[in-house]
């Protein structure tokens, strides 16, 4: 893996995963500056605290000016504006890269913006924690995940080599894939049990007010775990839903079958359907653990 | 909290909570003799392998002879035999316990078979991990969990307290609870977050391979959480399924008017609902870390 290496480096929103990317950039002296921006200034007082960039700003074309890395970290519902704004700002030879969890959204909403000669990479750093903001970023929640380059079939291949080269340098193994396939296959491994977690949460909190304390007190029997999950960063994930709709509903459809399917197991006393699923399952597991995934 | 302690403590089954209170016993010398009945040789040969007990035995007559403490922690559709066979043996005074899930169908299946002179005190130590066998077990699985006896109107109250020091000594805080109330609580807090963590990781098993390998490997995004709580024991939550059948459908019924809900908010493009719903979640978790059960 060779080095990689850009002279400024704008991170345009700079939640978990920007400013996680800014502990990476820093801690491996990746770009000579380092500039921030977000929309809220309380934002940008922890990011100069925290000393996570050279310079702050709240305008996105000044950001980018003479910025030869941009990297798009805010919800998805921001995309398009940012595209219009700092398209006319964009240096030539850019690479405008993101961390959105859609990429086909991601690409409507930014390519009609760019000017030629700066070159899109979509991406999407499949790592995260259910903490946001830039307080909660950390270099190493890269580490051993995976990251989803979705290069569109005409993009750049030297800039596609210095994000891939990037997303290495913070302990990532990266791949290249469709975007439409990407938005599948993340509706079913993260947008369907974020979507499940955060129903399951509701069910709970519209419970009786006594039989909810008792749902926070005896939560180490399972629901805890989706609480983790559903304590998400709330504007990021209904920009997900909404930009990602039709992989969600197909998944949502197939989850809801499946269910249904397990509820009248249960009403009717069919022990054996519940424990082959419940079998099946475990391999699952299994697999994961062994892909060093868990 | 004072001492308790049994001259032969009779564990039978020995799966994940078995052997972590035998763990406890023996750290703490809580018993003069831990006897270990399971009816797999296997399992058998494993307590004798760790050291978990002084004897074991697949009868589980012979296990609860002369034994003043009894457990059991095996599935609850084995209950109402064991029940039946190791009624004639008790010893007068002798106090039975149980760690099962589902607390209205531990009494229905073992109150008939127990004569008189013999205590029930139906237990439930909210604590637990996706593996299971005497060899997952570990003391400290216990330490500042919850655990919940449903004693009976009727039951002795130094048998109640005898197994409230217990587990008090295993580090949990305990409580006392109405079975069908402490049934209506664990549907929400850890049955239907288990059949819903079994349903998500089905559906995915029946994807196509190509869909199914990538699965795997993107499931840091939210779906390896639910992974691992599809990988708890299979015929343990079969039985709990088949034996708290109302409280989880009643649970389910709630669950999935609110997934509708939400995918109609998706369908069309409602973001503000959805992120109101996912704003309010967020509280449940502050909720829980400030209880300590994070």
């Amino acid at each position: 893996m060779s080095e990689v290496h850009f002279a400024r480096a704008a991170l345009i929103g700079i939640g978990l995963v920007g400013s996680s990317l800014a502990h990476v950039l820093r801690r491996d002296k990746l770009a000579d500056h380092i500039v921030a921006c977000a929309r809220r200034p309380e934002t940008l007082a922890a990011v100069e605290r925290l000393g996570l960039a050279d310079t702050v700003t709240r305008d996105p074309a000044e950001a980018v000016k003479d910025a030869d890395l941009v990297v798009i970290g805010t919800p998805l519902s921001a995309y398009a504006e940012i595209g219009r704004r700092v398209g006319p700002a964009l240096a030539p030879g850019a690479i405008l890269t993101d961390v959105g969890s859609v990429k086909g959204a991601a690409i409507r909403d930014l390519a009609p913006s760019l000017p030629p000669g700066v070159h899109l990479v979509p991406g999407h750093p499949v790592a995260g924690t259910e903490h946001s903001g830039p307080e909660a970023g950390f270099a190493e929640m890269f580490r051993d995940r995976w990251c989803i380059l979705t290069p569109l079939p005409e993009g750049d291949a030297p800039a596609l080599d210095k994000v891939t080269r990037l997303w290495q340098a913070a302990g990532m193994k990266v791949v290249t894939m469709d975007p439409e396939h990407h938005d599948m296959v993340l509706a079913i491994t993260s947008h369907l049990p974020h979507l499940i977690a955060y129903t399951i949460v509701g069910t709970a909190t519209d419970l009786e007010d006594t039989l909810k304390s008792e749902v926070i007190k005896f939560s180490a029997g399972g629901f805890r775990d989706f609480t983790r999950i559903a304590a998400s960063d709330p504007v990021m994930w209904r920009d997900v839903f909404l930009n990602n709709r039709e992989a969600v509903l197909e998944m949502l459809q197939r989850f809801t079958e499946d269910l249904t399917a397990l509820q009248r197991a249960i009403r009717w006393g069919e022990g054996d359907k519940l424990e082959d699923l419940f079998t099946r399952t475990r391999a699952i597991r299994r697999s994961i653990i062994e892909a060093k995934q868990a």
